[in-house]
C-alpha cells in the first residue's frame, strides 16, 4: 500500500482505502454473474458474499457510529451479510450465503459505491481527534478485505473444482520449479520474544509479544514438495494407521483422502487442479492443500515433527517478507530461490506453513472491543496455527508474527508445511 | 396446442413444438441472470438446469438415433444434464446441480438453439415410417418439457421464499375468491373403467384401461378452504397425535411443520409467499401446499377421508377440464366457480388433489421402451397419487386419467385436496 | 388354543390366557440374562420388553379400567413399556430400549406374576355382560402378545447375529428341502370378496369385508428359492438399475446389499445365519429376509411381478393354513410339501410372503375404540402387505385374511416371496 | 499400591497385581448382571467390556510375548477387546460394544482368572534380566487397570443416569461441604521445569523433563463451587454469546445445554444425579460435569481465565497429592479444607481441573515402543489437559505431572476447574 509522502493522514487514508478496495476490480475480472453466488462446500463463500460482507463491515462498525448524517443502504442487508457477529444482530446461516440469487451484482457494486462514498467523506471531514479514533478501525476494516480477497481466491478455486467443465481463472505460463536440497537450520535453546511489537497494524491475537523459552531444534530449509508427499502416497501412507493422528486416521475414512485436495488421478498419474486450470503435478513445487492431519502424517512417517509457531517465528522474523503473494500475479505456490544471507528457503509467499501449535491466546491476551471482539478471540479453539501468508494473500498484509489458523482437517486454503526436528 | 389445420403432420409437429418450446421465453421473463443457478432445497433444480435438462432429454432420446448427421452439442453436457437416467451414462448428483455457475445461460440458450434446428431439420426431412416411429417420443419430449415448465413454476416459488427479500414472480391482483358451501357427490358402487382410451397422448402409467370395482361413496363438491384449515390449526391439530398417521407425526416434528408450506406466521395472523409475492391469507382459497399427511391429518379430524384415485377419475372424466391453469398466469390457486351441469367444482386447475391412493401401476402395465423406461416406472413405490392439474400446469397437459405422483412429505408442489366419505 | 369344550366362557378364557401367556417360558429357555437387554437395530426391542410391554398392554388397556381393585404395579413402568400409544402418555423412545439394565429380569417377571393373577381374578369374577365387553379385549391383548411372541424370535435372530460369536437358539437338524418344479395356478378376472368374515377374532385392518375385482392373473405354485435368487446375485442383480425401483437402488447403495439378510459370503460361497446356527446355504430352500426392493428387483429381472395383496386371499383362502409354524420348532423355512387338491405349495407357514399391495385401509375401514384405535390404524402408509405367517408365528395366529405389513426396505422379519403374472 | 518390605521383586510385583486387579470385585458389587452389558452413549462402555479388555492388555503385550506355554484363551476376544491398537489387528467399532450380551459375565470371570494365573506364572519365573524388561509393561498395564476403573465408574454413573429408576450405585451419607472464601496465589515470571523425573512410574507423555518460561499470573486458591456456577447460570449466562468459544456457542445448541452435565431442573431448583443417588444441588460443593467449554465461558464472564497446565503443575508439584480419591468410597466432588503450608486448596482429588492446555507433545517427546505405542501419541489433538485426579481415581494413581486429556465438549469424566488471571 503505498501512498505520497507528502499527503496528510487524511489523504493517505483515502488512499489506502481505495487501492484495497479497487483491487477487487482486478479479482473479479475472470468471473461471469453466475459465479458470484457460488457456495460449493460448507467453508465456501460466495464471491458476492465477500463483495458485500466486507462493504458491512464499514457500514456496521465505522459508518454508524462515526458519519453523523449515514443512513443504512438496505435494511435487510445486515441480516444477509453478517458474517459470524452475534454482537450485532440476527444473521442467516453460512449454509444459506449460496440460496440468495438477489441482491444481484450490480446492487452490490452500488452498496460499495455508496459506502466507498461515504467512507471518502468520512475521512475528508476528519479531524485530527476523529483521525486518531478511526485509524485502528480502519485498518483493521482494509485488513478484514484483505482476508477476503484472500479467501475469495480460495472459494473461487473450490468453485471451479466442483465443475466438471473445470474452469481457468488466469491463464498463465506458470513458472518451473527447480529441486532443492532439503538442509537444516539449527537453533540452540534460550529465551526469544514472541509477538509483534511496532507502531503498525497487528491483529489482537498477534500480542502481547512475551518471552518464551524455545528447545534446540533445526527447521528444514525448504518447504516439502509434491514428490516427497506422492513418495508418502505410493509407500502406502495414507492406509497405514501407525502414522496418524486418531482423528486424522477418522478424517481419512470420513472423507476417502487419498491424496491432498485438487490432486486428481487417472492412469497416467495425479493432475492438480489450479486457479491456471488443470495441470500435471509437478513433482519439485511445495505441496500443497493439505490438512494438518496430513502433514503430521507425513512428519511422522519421516519421524520428524512439524514446527511450533514459536521456532518459526523466531526464525523467520530475521527473513524478508517475499514471495510469490497474490500481487505477483501467478496464484500458484512454486518452489523459490533461496535469499541471499537467509538459511531458510519460502518461508513467505507460496503457501501457508502448518505448525504443531494449537491457536490460543497469547498470555496477557486481550480481545478488541466490543463489537469487533468477536474478529479472533471466539475462535482460540480446536484450531492450528499457519504462518507466512500464500499465493493468494495480499503481499502488504504480511509479517513475522501473523497467525493464520484454521481446523485440522480443513484442505481448501493454501497450506503446506515444512519438517523439524528436536536437537 | 393450436396448429393450422390443413398442415402436414410434419408442419403439425414443428409448430406444436416450437410452441412448447418456446413458452419458457414467457416463463423466464421475471428472472435475472442469478436465479437461473440457485438449488434451495433437496427437490428444487435450478432454471438452468431446465432448460438444458429437457433440450438433453431431445438430444439423448431422439436426435442421437434418428439423425443422421447429429453431433452432441457438448461431450459433457450429458453427465450434467441427465436427471436419472442410468441406463444413459453417470450423471451429477441431484444435489449438486446449484453447484454448477458454467455453462452460463447463454451456453445453455445456444444449446437449445442447436438443438431446436437439429429437431426441426429432423422432422422437415422425416418420411411418413419416420414420422410414426418420432411421433411418439416427440409427443414425450414436449409433454415432459410441460412437466418442466410446472416444476420451474414450483422451484422459482421456492427460490424466492427462501431469499429474504421475498422477490415477486409475476405482479398482478389475484382475484378474490368467494365461498362456497360445501355439498357431497353420491356415487353408488358398481364397475367402472379407468385409465386412458384413446388416439392421442398418455404416459405409460395411466395404461391398460381396466376394471375396478367402486365402492358406494360421496365426493365433496369443492375443495378444503385455507379458513378450514386454519381451523384445523387454532383446534391444535398440529399438535394432536391422534389425527396423524405415524410417519406423519414424525414429519410434523422432524420439519417443525405448524401449518401448510409458504404459510408464515406473525403477530396479525398468517401471510402467504405467493408468486405474486407476499399476501394476507384469503380464507375462501383452497388450502394449498400441504403434504399428504396433513390433508390425511385434516381429513380424520372430519372424521372423513380423502378420495380414492379411482373415485376421483370415475367422476371427474366427465367434467371439463378447465381451471386457472398455467396459461391464464394467474399461478395461484383459487376457488372456482362451478360449471353447469357439473356436480364438483374445482377438480381441474387450480390445485393438484392428493387422493388416497398409493402410487402403483396398473394391472398389465407394460413400461416404456429401453431408454425411456425409467420415465415413470421406477418411481412406483412410497408416493401418493395426485389428480387434477393445477395453476402451474400447462392447460393442454392435462385429463382426467393423468395420474401425478409425489412422496407424502412433499409440499412444494401446488397440491391442495377434496374430502370423501364412505355411503 | 385348545381348551376344554365342556368349560364356561371365563374358564376358557383363562386357559387360553395361560397357554398364551406361558409359551414365554419355552421361548425364553435358550437366554442367558444378558441376552434380555441387547437392542442391535434400529428396529429390534430387547427380549426383557416383549416381556413387559405385552403385560402392560393388558394392564393398560384392560385391568386399569376393568378391575375395580387393581393398583399400577409401578409408576414409572408406563413409561418405560409403553410402545407407542400416544394417547396413553408419554413413553421413552424406541431406540432407548436397550438402555435401560432395571428393571431386572426378574422384577419384569414378578410385574407378569402380578399381572396374571389380577387377569385371572377379572376373568373368575367377570359376569355375562361384562365377559362381552373383555372379550374382544382380552383377545387382541392375546393376539398382540403372539405377535411379540415372534418378534421376539425375529429380533433374537438379529440379536445372535450382530454377535460376533454368533449363538445358536435352536439346535436341531434342519429338514432337507426338496427341489420342486415351479408351475402356475391361473385365475380368470372377476368379482371377489376380500376381507375377515366371521365370529372369530380378527384385527381392525381385516374388515370390512367388501367387492374387489380381480384381473386375470397367474400365481406361482411355489416361492421364489435360495438357489433361484443365488441366480440372480451371480447375474449382477444387485449391481444393475434397470431391475430396481429407484427408491430400492438407493437402498442398495445405501445399506451396501448383495444379498438377502443373514447371508454370510466367505471364499466358498454364502452360509446363512439361522436360529440354529450358522448354516451353509440349501438351494432349495425358500429364499427369506429380502426386503421388498428385492423380491421386486427379482421379479422384474424375471419379467414378471408380484401378487396383489387381493390375488393372494382369493387363491389362498381355501387352502389349509398348515406349514412350519413357530409350534413346530424348527424356527426356520424350509421348502414345503405340496397338500392334496391345492394348487400352490407353502402358502402359510415357512415365510410371509410379499404382495405388491401398499398397505392401506379397506373401503369402510373402522379404527378400533379410543385406545387401541392406534394399534394398526396409524400405520396405512409407506408399507406393503406382507401375507401368509412364517415359521416364527404361532400357528393358530394365522388366517388367510391377515394382513402383516413392514417397510419397503425392512429385512430382518421372515419375508420371502412368490411370483405372480398378468394373463 | 503397599507391599512387604523385605519380599522380592518379583513377590512385589505378583502383590501389587493382585491388589490392583482384585479392586474390581469391591467396584462391581453394586451391579446386576444386566448392568455390565449397557452402552448409554457414545463414550461410554460396558463394565464388562472394561473387565475383558483390561485382562486383553495383559494377554497381548505381556503373555504372548513373555510367557513361553501361554495360549489365547479365546480366539475371538481380541476382536471383541482390542480398544483402538491398529496394529494389534481388526476389532470390533466402539459404538457396537453394548451389543455383546454374549461372553457373559462368567465367562470374561474365567478369562480374567485365566489370565491372572498365568500372569503370577510368569512373575513367578521371571528372573532378574526378564524381571527389568517385564516391569514397564506390568507398570503400564496396572496404570491401565486403574484408568479403568475410573471410565468404570464415569460409566456407571451415566448408565444410571439414563435410566428413568435412577439407581443408586453407592449408598452413603456425604459429607457437606463448606463455603471458603476466593483467594489468589501469586506466581513471578521465570523459568520452571515441567514433566516428569524420577523413578516411578509415568506415562509418555509426561516426558520428557523440560525447560518453560511462566508469564506471572495467579491461581485462585480454589475451585469453582455450585453456587458459583448457579449465579452464571441465573444471570443467562447459557444464552449470552459473548462469553463462548464459537465451537462451544455451536455445542449449547447443539446439545440444548443449560447447566452441568446431570443437573436436573424441576421446579424447586436442581437437583443433581451423584453415584449416591438423586441429591439437592449443595452450592458449597465444587461445579463437576462441565465441559471445557462451559468452565471458559464462565471465566469469560469473570473476565478471567483458566490456567495453563504449566502453571497448574508449577504450583501443584509442591503439595500433598490427598484428597477424596476413589479409595475414601466417596465417588463424589466434595469442597476439600485446605492443608496447612499450602495456598491452593482441592489441588488434588476430588475433580480434574480443565486447563486451558490444548494436549500437545512436550519437546523431544518418544512415544512407547511399537504395540503399545498407540497408547497416548495418537490422541494429541483437538482435546485439553486435565490435571489433578478426581473422586474416581485411585489415589496411588496420581501424581503432579500426570496428564488427563478430554475433548472439550466431553462432560461425563469427573471435572470441574479453578479460575486463574494474569498479573
Amino acid at each position: 500500500m503505498e501512498v505520497a509522502a507528502n499527503s496528510t493522514a487524511q489523504e493517505q487514508y483515502q488512499a489506502i482505502y481505495q487501492q484495497v478496495r479497487n483491487h477487487w476490480d482486478k479479482l473479479c475480472k475472470p468471473l461471469v454473474r453466475e459465479d458470484y453466488v457460488m457456495q460449493t462446500e460448507a467453508g465456501v463463500s460466495p464471491p458476492k458474499w465477500h463483495l458485500a460482507h466486507t462493504t458491512w463491515f464499514f457500514e456496521e462498525f465505522i459508518l454508524k457510529n462515526n458519519h453523523s448524517s449515514y443512513s443504512i443502504f438496505n435494511e435487510q442487508y445486515p441480516y444477509l451479510f453478517n458474517s459470524y457477529y452475534n454482537s450485532m444482530g440476527q444473521y442467516m446461516e453460512k449454509s444459506s450465503r449460496g440460496m440468495v440469487s438477489r441482491p444481484v451484482l450490480d446492487d452490490v457494486l452500488a452498496y460499495r459505491r455508496y459506502v466507498d462514498e461515504a467512507m471518502m467523506e468520512l475521512l475528508q471531514q476528519a479531524d485530527e481527534k476523529s483521525m486518531a479514533a478511526l485509524q485502528p478501525l480502519v485498518n483493521l476494516g482494509l485488513n478484514h478485505e484483505q482476508q477476503h480477497q484472500e479467501l475469495f481466491l480460495m472459494d473461487i478455486k473450490n468453485i471451479f473444482y466442483h465443475n466438471p467443465l473445470n474452469p481457468v481463472y488466469h491463464e498463465t505460463d506458470l513458472p518451473v520449479s527447480t529441486a532443492q536440497p532439503l538442509d537444516w537450520h539449527a537453533v540452540e535453546e534460550g529465551l526469544t520474544r514472541i509477538g509483534y511489537e511496532g507502531e503498525g497494524f497487528c491483529y489482537d491475537n498477534e500480542q502481547p509479544r512475551h518471552k518464551a523459552w524455545l528447545q534446540p531444534h533445526a527447521l528444514a530449509t525448504r518447504p516439502v514438495l509434491n514428490g516427497e508427499f506422492l513418495e508418502f502416497i505410493e509407500a502406502g501412507g495414507y492406509r497405514d494407521s501407525r502414522y496418524w493422528l486418531s482423528d486424522g486416521w477418522d478424517a481419512v475414512h470420513r472423507y476417502n483422502w487419498f491424496a491432498p485436495k485438487y490432486w486428481i488421478k487417472d492412469e497416467r498419474g495425479f493432475k492438480i487442479m489450479t486457479l491456471n486450470g488443470l495441470k500435471k503435478l509437478d513433482e519439485n513445487e511445495p505441496v500443497s492443500h493439505v490438512s494438518y492431519y496430513e502433514a503430521d502424517a507425513f512428519a511422522r512417517w519421516k519421524g520428524l515433527r512439524l514446527p511450533t509457531e514459536f521456532e518459526w517465528e523466531h526464525t523467520a522474523r530475521d527473513h524478508r517478507v517475499a514471495g510469490n503473494f497474490m500481487d505477483d500475479e501467478c496464484y500458484h505456490p512454486i518452489m523459490p530461490e533461496q535469499f541471499d544471507g537467509e538459511p531458510c528457503a519460502g518461508l513467505y509467499g507460496n503457501l501457508w506453513e502448518w505448525t504443531m501449535s494449537p491457536y490460543s491466546p497469547y498470555p496477557g491476551f486481550q480481545k478488541l472491543a466490543e463489537g469487533v471482539n468477536e474478529y479472533n478471540a471466539k475462535f482460540m479453539c480446536n484450531q492450528f496455527v499457519l504462518r507466512g501468508g500464500c499465493c493468494a494473500t495480499p503481499a502488504d498484509h504480511i509479517r513475522p508474527t501473523y497467525r493464520n489458523f484454521f481446523y485440522p482437517e480443513d484442505r481448501w486454503q493454501f497450506s503446506g508445511f515444512r519438517l523439524a526436528k528436536d536437537l
